[in-house]
């Protein structure tokens, strides 16, 4: 094995020095890491998911259903992450997730599974805690966050779309099912217990005449 | 699919409230996920090794060869990741690298590869970003870092201390080189192109005579 | 690529001929085939099962619970896989089933899950094939039968251990039911309805009794 | 666990008789089986390969280059595969390899990848030997052969078709060496070491002389 140990420029040409790594009689170890090389010219796709969101949102005075400042770091992390991976073509995210999409023909890190997830991962995390006070101000961060990936293939465009709309679709629903819930709570001054005895069939109606909001679209996209 | 939307602690009781997610069309894309269960009964080991910290310790202006508030960081971010997953029972980290060994028999994520990786390496990089102004104070983090991941399984005991051998004596050979060079580079006055033309074969003697450093220990482990 | 074409024994000394393929612009679908080398130092179970041998079995005339011919056409195959294939240490069938066990240091086949597998499994096929006019004289065979076949691992003695028990107490519990089944038709003179419905609980019960055919043992290992 | 132990035709109805599977507390060797599900709507390519046949070749006389006897039984063994699972759309073969194409939509044996390749190269080894004296009739089998076999995935037509020119490209290469040679072996009366010896790079424009043998339109497809 060869290490890098040492770049100079010397009269605008770059060296690098390697030096020839002294094989130790443990590394038949490394045999037993399993090639993770995903399947070639298929989309790949990288969701990240905030874990214990739940908890995390409430320790730090997130306002309910939506918190913009938490919605637009969510957003610069991804950005921070398309900066950096031009491989990244598309990315969408709502709440405490977020999708990437690398094109078809990336080679990046030779398509490598846990390199590809965990490096976007790590940026995108990283991106979160760094930008946090750009965004929550005031509010600080309490204690570092994590979020969990995980990685799917989709051989074409149309599965790639369902995918896009099948995420966009939970946003809709989660959405509704969100601020029917906290309007009644925060506006109409019932308690969580009475919202879900009282109102199990009726929150969407009343949420609509009292409150003015609509919801109608959300379930266009479902069945 | 049923979701979580509400706790509640009511006379001692906590409730949770789910609701059951209306299922879009467009579901099926989640049948496109690979199970990626780690075979039972086998020691896991997560790796997580700094994206490009050759260029970020220069950024930083971590001292050479070895920095202490950079592996006092290290340390501490790892420290992070096992006061949370207790299922973690040993880790070991040198330079910009941190492996982390579970327990045999968990069981944590139901061993799924992707999520015990992800979740680990966004914990570590979190971490190292949210304590880096503990340990740098006046060093600005200026950008946020990445680290890398992967899993690898070993079936038994022998195979498990092997790898911890083969890490540990990667150490000793980094810090063997990296020592040298850098002692000749710094103390000896040379330019690195000097070090590397001048003593290629001569770095290791001409060292320990002039600088009082022993390295005979190093090679003890490797052949 | 190299291609071996031509291999001749010139004084003693074997020579090979290869010739360089001419590399075609299709060869890049090579790279969508997927590494499947398996964990180092594990134990390696095969295990092979008649595909619809209750069909298979009527059609061929096997005699109830239990055909002798059949058992050891089944065995004589297994016989003839494990003398080709030295990295086989153990084998155990039953009924149309048969496991064989890779030395935990094997690298046969450097370990290529689907080249061990198809391998075994054909050879396996061949030979039931092959022999059967061996074991079956009189009764033909009537067409080609098939097998499928699954590889698991093992990762120390007593799970492989307690896989081999796994398989016996299936066969003691199959062979329970069978020879009760089989007993009532046959000696009993009731036909398969009557067995269900009148039998359900009875039939243990019945069978030693009637035909003192003691089953005690066969549920030792099960719970 | 249910098993199906009877099936059993009664009034034009069919009843399947099951019984619940004592479960063993060896049972949690089961859960050492990896899920190895395929991805959806991709190609699935299992390819077929004999075992040594070069030296099987051999022991049963096969005429050279091509024994016409032994393709019709690939053929034909093929069709067998063909006739039994209708989600096979496509087959191709050469010499001692056949390539099976599933249809992308398939879900046969919900696309578990041991159990298709497995199934389709077992069904296929058993009719290999079952058919033999249909196409061999005087020339005995003497032992029984094996055939190895991989299972590929091609996430678009462009790629599939591109694997059948691999394929086809290397039967022509293949071919035009094999003729080559034993043209010069069995007509040209040299020794296979004259043959490698003088004709290295004459061989080509000799055949083409001497025995009227077009090859040009082989390398139509490659580089």
């Amino acid at each position: 094995m060869w290490k890098q140990i040492y770049k100079v420029k010397n009269y605008n040409q770059q060296i690098t020095f390697y030096f020839k790594m002294a094989k130790s009689s443990f590394e038949y170890v490394k045999t037993f890491e399993a090639d993770d090389t995903l399947l070639p010219n298929t989309w790949i796709v990288i969701r990240l998911d905030g874990k214990c969101f739940h908890k995390f949102s409430e320790d730090h005075n997130f306002s309910k259903p939506n918190d913009l400042r938490a919605l637009k770091l969510m957003n610069y992390s991804a950005f921070t992450v398309m900066r950096e991976f031009n491989d990244v073509t598309l990315s969408y995210g709502q709440s405490d997730e977020y999708s990437f999409v690398l094109k078809k023909q990336s080679s990046l890190y030779k398509r490598r599974a846990s390199k590809l997830l965990t490096t976007i991962n790590s940026k995108f995390t990283a991106a979160y805690v760094y930008f946090w006070s750009k965004f929550f101000s005031a509010e600080n961060l309490k204690y570092p966050p994590a979020f969990d990936g995980r990685i799917v293939l989709y051989p074409i465009e149309e599965n790639l779309i369902d995918y896009m709309k099948w995420r966009q679709a939970d946003v809709h629903i989660n959405n509704l099912y969100n601020t029917t819930f906290w309007t009644l709570v925060l506006k109409g001054k019932l308690s969580p217990m009475q919202v879900f005895c009282y109102t199990f069939r009726q929150n969407t109606v009343f949420l609509a005449q009292y409150h003015q909001i609509k919801m109608k679209y959300c379930f266009k996209n479902s069945t």
